[in-house]
């Protein structure tokens, strides 16, 4: 081993602690230090060696970090962080806003070319891992048709939606996705349908005292945009009950092509994960994509890129050699 | 679209046939011809546009064809025609005798470098797509075990080892994978098993007539390297059945990961392959790699490679712009 990879993490929320965790299990990084708008005397990190900076320090450190991970939101802080930390660092982040996805990447290219900077953008799982099955699939067998399928998972929005409706105390929802479809595609059909007829959506709910049930049942099935249009269930149960059965963040998902090679043959090619862990997994696949976004910069191919840009060697810990003689 | 992509095929088996499918499935790309050892007016290709050619004439098309996909055998054909063409045409090849993949890469690495020419080797799904999961999967979240396993799928060695065997006049071998072993993986669990272990073989057998068919059965079930460690069942079929049902090339696996992010979260992750033709599929992946050879060539990027070395991008017919929109 050569010298290590040095990593600075921006932001200490959920991801934030994934990315730390991570860069403990790959032992070509090194954790340079967590930046937070934070009192870096009043973070609490996972691990006590840790060392935690005040964002205001972060210029101090552009020759002593390598990649700079983003671990804030795509709402608020990534629009901004994403074209700013890109003049003076080699960055990674998991901005998620699908539909935004092209113009942020214009806001950051220019920014990353001109400074000789790589930023890798959108990593994680969906955008990320999953994208690139829905690329590969469609390019090996470009006749047919294919689905994503999300769940079962914890979705952050939905459960904030719940949690404003009044009369909730504590609420969480699940997106399950419908195994009967998940089993037509399986099985070579492609139904033509929309995400709402894939998915049910399941509710928790720990009411306010004297909030009336039916009321806030009625509230949350018919709100539109988030439920109106699922198959829907709410269940109430005690904030004991919440507490101990509700505190993870499990996700995951499918990805299924079903295409024909010949009009005799169909072929299925399906990838899925089952995360325990949604934050610490997209944390893992974050620090993965640094290596990459080292590697890219030292290459001098610089700009913004996504993971269509990156090839699977650039992620491995492997060497070239390693990888053709143990994993082909 | 521009310039199409000029393909040459070399052999014509299975997965030549495949490649001339796939092929008429990519919109940019043309198929220049067939060349063959065979008597090039002997040959019967699928759509009746396609030319045939003695191999004896490939040289004249060298500035004809920008991708040659080697269609040939790994055992006889590959190791001598690998180095051969690489001299002249960018190649695609699928070897796959896994063991001796570093002897190949570097049989042609320097060749291909010094005529400027990208030679991609071992391109299919195993070793191929299944690889690229496989150090996918790892680089992911490294602290845990990957499992392969293969089937429901016909293996061409395993029949040609039952066709060997006295008294037999028909015969398939089908690999399966263990539904248990396969559970206990997604269920987090990492056992500790050899492929024996996570496979059974089931056999269709038509006898000779006269032949005793518990002699047949012991002397199949107790074949070492092939069954002798396995659970192996034998199936005795008539003539009929066995032609009706046994005359397809179906085939496919699985590619699954547990793994630790942290001491309290296990992540799961899962590729699949449900092949009705196991030919037609590997060659639509090659098809797909000849995209990603050609533009490797075009940038200047010469040398043997491996799907180790393609990005995403390179195989999908859309552009950067597109996938960024459309696919991520």
């Amino acid at each position: 081993m050569t010298k290590k990879i040095n990593i600075g993490i921006l932001g200490y929320g959920n991801l934030g602690k994934g990315v730390e965790l991570a860069i403990s299990k790959n032992e070509d990084m090194n954790l340079v230090g967590i930046f937070s708008r934070r009192d870096p005397k009043n973070i609490q990190t996972i691990f006590n060696k840790t060392k935690t900076f005040s964002l205001k320090s972060l210029e101090e450190f552009k020759e002593k970090i390598d990649v700079l991970i983003l671990c804030g939101g795509s709402r608020n802080d990534l629009p901004l962080q994403g074209p700013k930390y890109a003049k003076e660092f080699n960055t990674v982040d998991s901005f998620d806003t699908h539909a935004k996805i092209p113009e942020y990447f214009k806001s950051i290219d220019s920014v990353a070319k001109s400074n000789k900077k790589v930023a890798l953008i959108s990593v994680g799982w969906d955008p990320g891992i999953f994208s690139i099955n829905r690329v590969f699939f469609e390019a090996l067998v470009p006749d047919g048709a294919s689905y994503t399928f999300w769940g079962k998972g914890l979705s952050q929005g939905h459960s904030d939606a719940i949690r404003k409706v009044e009369g909730v105390k504590l609420g969480v929802q699940y997106t399950i996705p419908s195994n009967e479809v998940i089993n037509e595609v399986r099985s070579g059909k492609r139904p033509d349908l929309p995400p709402y007829k894939r998915h049910k959506r399941e509710c928790y709910v720990v009411l306010k005292e004297g909030a009336d049930s039916k009321e806030v049942e009625k509230n949350i099935v018919t709100m539109p945009d988030y439920f109106a249009d699922y198959e829907t269930k709410v269940h109430f149960i005690n904030e004991e009950e919440f507490t101990k059965n509700h505190n993870k963040m499990p996700h995951g998902g499918f990805v299924i092509r079903s295409a024909n090679s010949s009009q005799e043959h169909n072929q299925v090619m399906e990838f899925s994960l089952k995360l325990d862990s949604n934050p610490e997994f997209t944390a893992s696949v974050l620090v993965a994509y640094a290596r990459a976004c080292y590697r890219l910069s030292k290459s001098g191919n610089f700009g913004a890129k996504t993971v269509f840009d990156v090839a699977p060697s650039l992620v491995s810990i492997k060497t070239d050699e390693e990888l053709r003689a143990q994993m082909l």
